[in-house]
């Protein structure tokens, strides 16, 4: 069995990333990171969540990344902003995939796996330099590049299975694919329960898609109304 | 005054590479990654040598890289080789210097640099993948592309300023630009007071590179022997 190494962050689109896996048939390894985000509710809803979904294992790996300044997600003195904004948003934490993915890498090359799952998304998230596909390209050439297994001829895939997706279309494939939706955490700025603020880039995306979703699957109008 | 982010591990190498980056006239700030190496003493020494070297600042990361197996310098079921061996090395750690510059990257972007400074070696160190010119590169190329600097137009450079040099000619520059040699630690498995092994690789090749810059330095006999 193929082994991935999956970035499970316990947010909706990592999880439904880790359902993907299972059903690509790969031997799914999450990976967990513990930045020092405000949202540390979604470490131990990601514990949750890899064992509902399967994961052959979990690591959770603590790193202090307030070296990395001037992201609201790590600097408590810059505020989430409560409404949209343009250009790249003041949530770009400097260099977080590319660090998150060479964490990944390293596991991976340790555990003999070749894949790598990232669930950054290009539609709803446009302003992140790191969710693009030519930064994930990048990426696969400077793995073969760095690392031992690459060197020896192996190619690195770095998967990224809701690139293009619509987050109603996420929503979709969750539910279809058995992701505990009510356990995964996408507020930026969510209370120590994890109730989530509503209001956050990340809470307005996440509830118009549910919405959306809902309002499909409503039934018609019953004709004795 | 342009600023760099310096690697510095506390070895001879990497100190060097911070007294390069002085002289090139760089505002330098150093960091230092404690991995849970077996030679922990190289952190301590490190903050010593970024002070004689007038670093601007130091930090000091954490990071638990015990999910990278299978090298001898995390995996303390791995013994440090004693002897020259061929391939890449057991040494070799899965994407050290990739998730090494990550870091260096992200903090760089946080503090308005655009320079990377890192003391990897092709010459003596042949055997490791992420210590060829094609990695920096590489590296140099996700960089842009990860980034908000990447994207706005910024140009990421990486500086190996030892990648051509044989560990003498490092030695004699490390002579020349001030660097505390005695200070520095090259063991791959020093004593707990930093006593080098003098049988790993690494202090194989400092030792004979000492040796060699010493003999050249040595005067002739004196003509009343």
């Amino acid at each position: 069995m193929r082994r991935a190494v999956v970035l499970l962050s316990g947010g909706l689109d990592s999880a439904t990333c880790l359902a993907w896996a299972r059903r690509e048939g790969f031997e799914a390894h999450a990976l967990t990171i513990d930045y020092g985000q405000r949202h540390a509710i979604e470490v131990a809803r990601a514990t949750e969540i890899a064992r509902v979904l399967g994961a052959a294992s979990q690591r959770i790996v603590p790193i202090d990344l307030s070296l990395l300044s001037g992201s609201a997600l790590t600097d408590p003195t810059i505020d989430v902003p409560r409404a949209p904004t343009s250009g790249i948003p003041v949530t770009y934490v400097p260099a977080r995939n590319m660090l998150f993915l060479s964490l990944a890498l390293g596991w991976a090359e340790s555990l003999g796996s070749r894949d790598l799952v990232i669930g950054v998304n290009a539609v709803d998230y446009s302003g992140y330099p790191d969710c693009r596909p030519s930064f994930l390209h990048a990426f696969e050439a400077v793995a073969r590049e760095g690392t031992k297994a690459g060197v020896e001829g192996g190619a690195w895939r770095v998967h990224a299975p809701l690139i293009d997706l619509r987050k109603a279309e996420i929503v979709r494939r969750a539910i279809a694919w058995g992701v505990p939706i009510d356990r995964t955490v996408s507020c930026y700025d969510p209370g120590e329960d994890g109730i989530p603020c509503r209001e956050c880039d990340a809470c307005r995306i996440r509830e118009a898609a549910l919405s959306e979703v809902a309002s499909a699957r409503r039934p018609g109008p019953r004709r004795d109304d």
